[in-house]
């Protein structure tokens, strides 16, 4: 009884866009908590990310079968689901902080496990630096994920690697369509990819040309030239017959607007909703005249588990694992990371990073990962994503269809105030 | 060599849109073709499909090795070109016909796969007549394909069951997406799929709501009602905080107008492209202020190798391979079908049609496969789909990418004059 009162309980949310594995986060969280249940009581998650802390509406994993927590593993998208919500500053908003310690306090919190991109790292050490100042011991661990990939100082963020492998896989596979109609059909093929900012997803789509399928990659990173493109097009399809162009969401011309933005109306005075994708086809068709298929990939790139990256779940599943680790070592305002040692065999360490180098800090594509016409990936971009799509990790199938865990997602009961959120 | 003599070739072309399985039906017509080395000669492939034949461009297979034929079964898209070229009739465009025999007279062709949709299987039919009415001994065989599903007869089309449990795989991913960011963002996601006349690949959506998810299916069948679909998109996101939107691209209003067509212009006056995806979308913002993402899936649904199924494969690679052996039995204008003898478990045998029922009858959803409401499927769709979508079939990976064919593709001498199309 004397053990039991001195263990303390966790909290766990997801935030921000959700991946084909923070669920593989959330398991390694859980299962490494309950693997020290000497030390940490219960694993409350948040209940749509942090405002499932501010409201307090928690969900009680302890509820939740070994079984169902394992398959998390497996199950894209956020299981206790995720928010788009980011925390003012402290003078700002110092109500929302101090609620969110009083609500830790109310369930004897004492480790906050936030899972989450740039945003959240920036709340997550916010957190850190208040509780001290509240004079409530919690410690706050972040545990990285984004798509896009631009974290600072790990080699990579979790949910990337399955994105990049999806991307790439797609577009090799709708490459092989439009060679076998290029003859009298189609020619060209526009797939749009996620990666507002950054162009590591795109990035991924340049991974075709080992497999000999002529691309040309529009990044954000590179100032889009119309003519340029064009010209890059028209040879492609000169020498191929065909070419496949993989045109980030977040490319943009030299004066800063979206390629995505097209300035046109509808019929009721709506803007026009195109995305980049084809807009870009368009050009191709007007300028060249060849017949074109565009995809936007959107949501089922970034929900893709079937067809994950192994490195990628194994990575976001240690991370988790890890965050509960350096967590019962004492840490505080730190993020686990991916400390790559060597490319060709991929071998990585997991190492730490203080959450103030972390916050607020973009990594865009280095200029040297991209070709000198800004239009395809240098054989180091390769060398760096090669070993995060490396692997396949296939969920179980049932009649068909993966077999996805849905939680009870159970209600801890609530003891304090109602608390209304904006 | 008396043996050797009187070998006769065999002709192979792919017809149309290409899918995830349709070169697993020329593994199964070469494999098979090969097992008979004793009747059959060599397998030409036209290459891009029947303008190969009519150009004289005809592919050696017998240069390819075994494993690379073997390797066609797990390879998305037509690895010999297809082409989208519809032959006239015969009164309109004899030469074309004429043609066609001269070719396969001076390779000593015997017989004629042709692998393709409804247009193609018209096209097979003629020419089976035809050789008659020219003299020269020729059996066209047609190999069914099409991910529309809609040819007669046979109870689905390779290619289908693959596109199907990519739609279903990825609404199901997708939705679980949105049910994760519904309580602060998206709660509405639209995937367009497509399927121009007939809605089965629509239905295929319909299956995530077996799995809990609010969907709502638009089918080109059903006359598009902007009201109720807005009602129904309002029901669901109340009771649930969030829905799934799988509309075809063949949806339309009771005017017969595409949902994709907008109208609308960009600033350079081109016609706007948006899709049906983004049109819905923008409906439920207007009518009901809900954040909304969308999808295009476009060719990666059917290039999709990497998710095909299981079944899917299996019948592809079997109506090939039984094309050749009726051929081998002496019939002519004939197609192999699939005749479903039970929904659960799953049987079928290999039956066949006559040509002259199968040309020019295109296949729609059954109205009972449809809910009343018109926005799902019932019972008796499930029973139908689930089937076809069941099992997996996945393809070798290499380096985190799949290990797809790419033929040598070497030119067969030719013998004749050139020959102009069109």
């Amino acid at each position: 009884m004397a053990t039991k009162s001195k263990r303390k309980n966790a909290f766990y949310a997801q935030s921000g866009g959700v991946t084909a594995v923070i669920n593989a986060s959330a398991c390694g969280v859980i299962e490494t908590a309950r693997a020290h249940r000497d030390k940490i009581g219960t694993v409350y998650a948040g209940r749509n990310g942090i405002i499932g802390a501010l409201t307090e509406d928690l969900i009680d994993t302890g509820k939740e079968s070994v079984a169902a927590i394992r398959l998390l593993r497996s199950t894209p998208a956020g299981a206790f689901g995720s928010c788009r919500y980011k925390l003012k500053s402290l003078d700002a908003n110092r109500r929302e902080y101090e609620r969110l310690i009083d609500v830790f306090r109310a369930h004897d919190i004492a480790w906050f496990f936030y899972n989450g991109g740039g945003d959240s790292a920036d709340t997550c050490f916010k957190i850190s630096q208040l509780s001290q100042a509240l004079g409530y011991p919690l410690q706050a661990i972040h545990v990285p994920k984004t798509i896009d990939n631009d974290l600072p100082i790990t080699d990579c963020c979790p949910g990337f690697g399955s994105v990049a492998k999806y991307v790439a896989v797609s577009a090799l596979e709708a490459s092989l369509d439009v060679r076998s109609m290029a003859r009298t059909s189609t020619k060209v093929f526009v797939l749009e990819v996620m990666g507002r900012h950054a162009g590591w997803i795109a990035a991924a789509g340049g991974l075709i040309e080992t497999h000999g399928i002529p691309g040309v990659i529009l990044f954000p990173e590179i100032e889009f030239d119309e003519a340029k493109f064009i010209a890059r097009v028209d040879a492609l399809v000169r020498e191929n017959g065909y070419c496949t162009v993989v045109v980030s969401e977040g490319a943009h011309r030299a004066d800063g607007s979206f390629l995505a933005e097209q300035g046109s109306r509808d019929a009721f005075g709506h803007a026009q909703l195109g995305g980049a994708a084809p807009v870009v086809a368009q050009m191709v068709k007007t300028a060249l005249g060849h017949k074109f298929h565009w995809a936007t990939a959107d949501y089922l790139q970034r929900a893709a588990r079937h067809i994950a990256s192994k490195t990628d779940v194994k990575q976001a599943y240690e991370l988790g694992k890890r965050a509960v680790e350096l967590a019962l070592k004492g840490a505080n305002a730190v993020m686990p990371t991916i400390e790559r040692t060597s490319d060709v065999p991929y071998r990585y360490r997991i190492g730490v990073a203080n959450l103030a180098d972390v916050a607020n800090v973009e990594k865009f594509m280095p200029r040297d990962f991209i070709s000198d016409d800004g239009f395809g990936i240098t054989e180091q971009c390769r060398r760096y994503l090669q070993p995060l799509i490396a692997g396949e990790d296939y969920p179980a199938y049932r009649g068909g269809m993966p077999v996805y865990a849905t939680l009870k997602n159970a209600s801890v009961e609530r003891k304090l105030p109602l608390f209304e959120v904006k």
